[in-house]
């Protein structure tokens, strides 16, 4: 660019001021031709895909990017009022230092490096399993494809273990799909809905408060988000009037087809009770509603006098016409006792669904080849763990009661802490990994997140982190029941951090009450 | 139901006929309305996602079930004309027993189980760079999720890689998301052109024959596709005014966008040259497309006058305007000699993409949270393999070598056999781990596929898998130039399993063509 400019500023044949005149206009031209080129791009904000840019995922939001840079700072020797990011956003177990199981960790090992069965580093019974699981793998090896809907054999334990876990009810292998967490299983399946009828786009039924991952999947896909709010007074339950409310007003909008519910609760820590399980059944068949059970905390239950009950063996067990109601449910590695949640192993059950849809669903998966072997792998040592008697099976049990007990008294813990503090009220942590706090803002607190544009229970998680160095989620990035605040906690973090994260908890709670009275 | 029914009609004080009467009619109702509630699904065929129909996924079709069935029938003793079924239909390489690279599994192995670090069956610099992944994972553990874009210090390792493998061309780790497998970050990025301009679809171009990821995906997302013919005649070089042509007829049905291009390519098994890269840089920005270059087969180079450019280096060294090309490329732990297809790893490359819809592809893979950790540590290994000097580096070394070899033979033997066969004709497998030949099919056998409503390469595949137990996809999943007719085989069966293929079918051809003149 700069030789054409000066070569031909040269060659023409004139006075200096002319030639100065030249050169000027080609640097102009030439720096137009740059902008053109640097801001002219084929994709821009404008022109992108509209779902993508009103899709939010608040565990991953602003708040979380903003506790990243407050580490890094404290990194660089920042002062700061504390000493360290306690990250309580996110369903993260082993980042927040809970030991892997050892049986799972011997399995994907081996299975990925056989020659560990010629060694005595694992027990035999790992290598008896995994010996039976790659003889299921293409060439004898994790690194080939399975089929798009998994491994054979493991399919096979999955359905093994709803049938054991559900009192013998039937669980057939061919309708068990395996996915890299229960996330890509979600939106695969939603992603089936996706048609317009009568011009109006389908509609999904969600509770409010709800999982992001379900808001944000409905946003991309374009869907239409029924909410329906959870009786926060009533221990978070299901009102079978509120859901009927919401149906109706949703009509004019949207063809309703599909409801979304999850238990125990995210982000509200609630187990559903028998009762109310059996309701929200009869809703959705009389609505004629697909159902889509979010079953991925099934293992963690807390309350001695709550149970889990599957969407499927009670809906079975209330005889037709309910036992043919279609669901869809949906459990992962990544949380439980495991905790597995970088490994991607997760699976669905499709109940009672159109055969033609399961070879839609089935077709539809497959560009995308299949989900991680060893996810598979991690699984099938949830579905099918080591049995009394097998050499992994002690330290297996202890490793599990041990992680399950420290959430249990956890879950108790934040709750007594929360309740005891003035202008917050938590429901109890019946299962699941979360409290929900509710937050009772001063009107003064209110009105300056107006000021700053924010929602206030943003603004009061943003003074939370920037003066305690925890990162908590706020309610709003759940949705919530208007003019209520909240936010979300997990329990997550190990017995001595979590009690310095109650400890700075408090403090800045009665300080920002006071500053904002 | 039964009760009510029975209970009923012995309540009612009639005569023994009236009785049987009314029991008839209620178990005439009963019966309806099980019928009703069984063929009543609120998601069936006629409501479900019209885009989900459409979509094929050849790789995956119905020739590769059948392949299943058969292998199944031959364990249960059923006679067939052979012994065996060789399946070439897909690149997975493990799954044709070519062994995992030592090193790569020893990496796994020890992530996954940290308790290796301290035995003598990992070598000491297995451990150190396991370590040195840990460190960078949440918690030091693979069980953590990793940010949305990948393992930070992973994403490094990638940036290095690209710098050093173009030249010194500058690689930003910002602009690198890790994926699981290139077919996820393909997916994610096509989506955020998912926007109707002027009330048009985007438009896609993509090679004819084409990776059937890319015509699943785009009718999944409802886009346009504008196939351009690659130059059979040319061995499959992209020929500038075909694929001028097919922009300029695609105008009226879309809004032209993305250009894709496979380089080596799949099926076809091409490796571009630095001129033909050139000028398709110099097409996509006279027509102000955006670029995917899917380079997964960067490895697989088999022809010695044959040589891997990547595009980003060429478009760079072709300085202003081509150098502001906005482009992504693709690469994968799958192929090369690695052949890591079930763990799932793969990278994007972000280049001159504005900043604005880079945040918001960030965001719209967030609520998927993370890919697996295990697999974007495969990927690590191959942007990061051992040096010389390094324990594992001469065994390394000798593994990549035999594979490559391997693969090299097997790509010149295909060939040659295709080419001595009357009625095929093949051109040199210059990369990549696929052959396309062309077969010259007799009308009598276009006649009878069409009978049987069949595309006529799928009627010869058919044939061959059924006659054989050679399992290949026909040329028509790949699409093809109309009139013409191909199918895709991998190179990738062991030596003596290769060396029976052919002969298998040789035999097939031979009598086919007999039988159909």
């Amino acid at each position: 660019m700069h030789h054409q400019l000066f070569a031909r500023a040269a060659l023409l044949n004139r006075t200096a001021e002319e030639r100065l005149s030249y050169s000027l206009l080609y640097l102009y031209k030439a720096c137009m031709s740059i902008m053109a080129e640097t801001s002219n791009k084929t994709l821009s904000i404008d022109n992108m895909n509209p779902n993508i840019k009103v899709m939010q995922y608040a565990v991953r939001g602003p708040l979380v990017i903003r506790a990243t840079e407050i580490e890094k700072e404290l990194e660089q020797g920042v002062k700061k009022p504390f000493k360290s990011v306690i990250k309580a956003n996110i369903g993260d177990a082993h980042a927040m230092l809970q030991h892997p199981i050892t049986f799972i960790r011997q399995v994907l090992a081996t299975a990925a490096y056989p020659t560990l069965m010629t060694s005595d580093l694992v027990p035999e019974d790992v290598k008896a399993r995994v010996n039976r699981l790659l003889k299921s793998c293409g060439g004898c090896d994790v690194g080939s494809y399975s089929n798009s809907v998994g491994v054979e054999i493991i399919r096979h334990d999955v359905a093994e273990y709803i049938r054991k876990r559900d009192g013998g009810i039937p669980s057939i292998t061919d309708n068990i799909i395996l996915s890299g967490g229960a996330s890509e299983a979600i939106r695969s399946s939603m992603k089936l809905f996706n048609s317009k009828v009568d011009g109006k786009p389908p509609g999904v039924m969600i509770p409010i408060p709800q999982y992001p991952l379900y808001s944000a999947t409905i946003a991309e896909y374009g869907m239409y988000q029924i909410g329906y709010c959870l009786d926060e007074d009533n221990n978070w339950a299901l009102d079978i009037s509120v859901l009927k409310r919401a149906l109706e007003e949703s009509r004019a909008h949207c063809c309703p087809r599909l409801l979304c519910v999850i238990n125990p609760g995210n982000p509200t820590g609630q187990v559903l009770t028998l009762q109310n399980i059996q309701d929200i059944i009869k809703f959705a068949n009389d609505e004629h509603l697909f159902l889509f059970a979010d079953e991925v905390y099934q293992d963690n239950i807390y309350d001695p006098n709550s149970k889990f009950f599957s969407f499927k063996k009670v809906m079975t067990e209330m005889g037709p016409p309910y036992s043919n109601l279609e669901l869809i449910s949906f459990h992962s590695s990544s949380k439980g006792y495991m905790g597995e949640c970088g490994l991607r192993g997760g699976y669905a059950e499709l109940v009672n669904v159109d055969p033609d849809v399961v070879t839609q669903f089935k077709k539809s998966i497959s560009a995308k080849l299949c989900s991680t072997v060893l996810g598979q792998i991690a699984m099938d040592c949830v579905v099918n763990p080591p049995k009394p008697g097998e050499p992994s099976y002690d330290l297996f049990a202890k490793e599990k009661a041990f992680v399950l007990k420290t959430l249990g008294q956890k879950a108790k813990m934040i709750t007594d802490a929360f309740n005891s503090i003035d202008g917050i009220k938590c429901n109890a942590v019946q299962g699941a990994m979360y409290a929900f706090p509710r937050i009772f803002l001063p009107p003064k607190a209110i009105e300056k997140a107006k000021e700053r544009g924010e929602a206030p229970d943003f603004y009061y998680a943003w003074n939370l982190l920037e003066n305690t160095g925890v990162c908590v989620v706020p309610g709003s990035g759940f949705c919530q029941k208007e003019g209520t605040f909240h936010f979300r906690t997990t329990i997550l973090p190990p017995p001595d951090i979590f009690e310095d994260m109650i400890t700075r908890f408090k403090a800045f709670h009665t300080k920002f009450m006071a500053d904002h009275s």
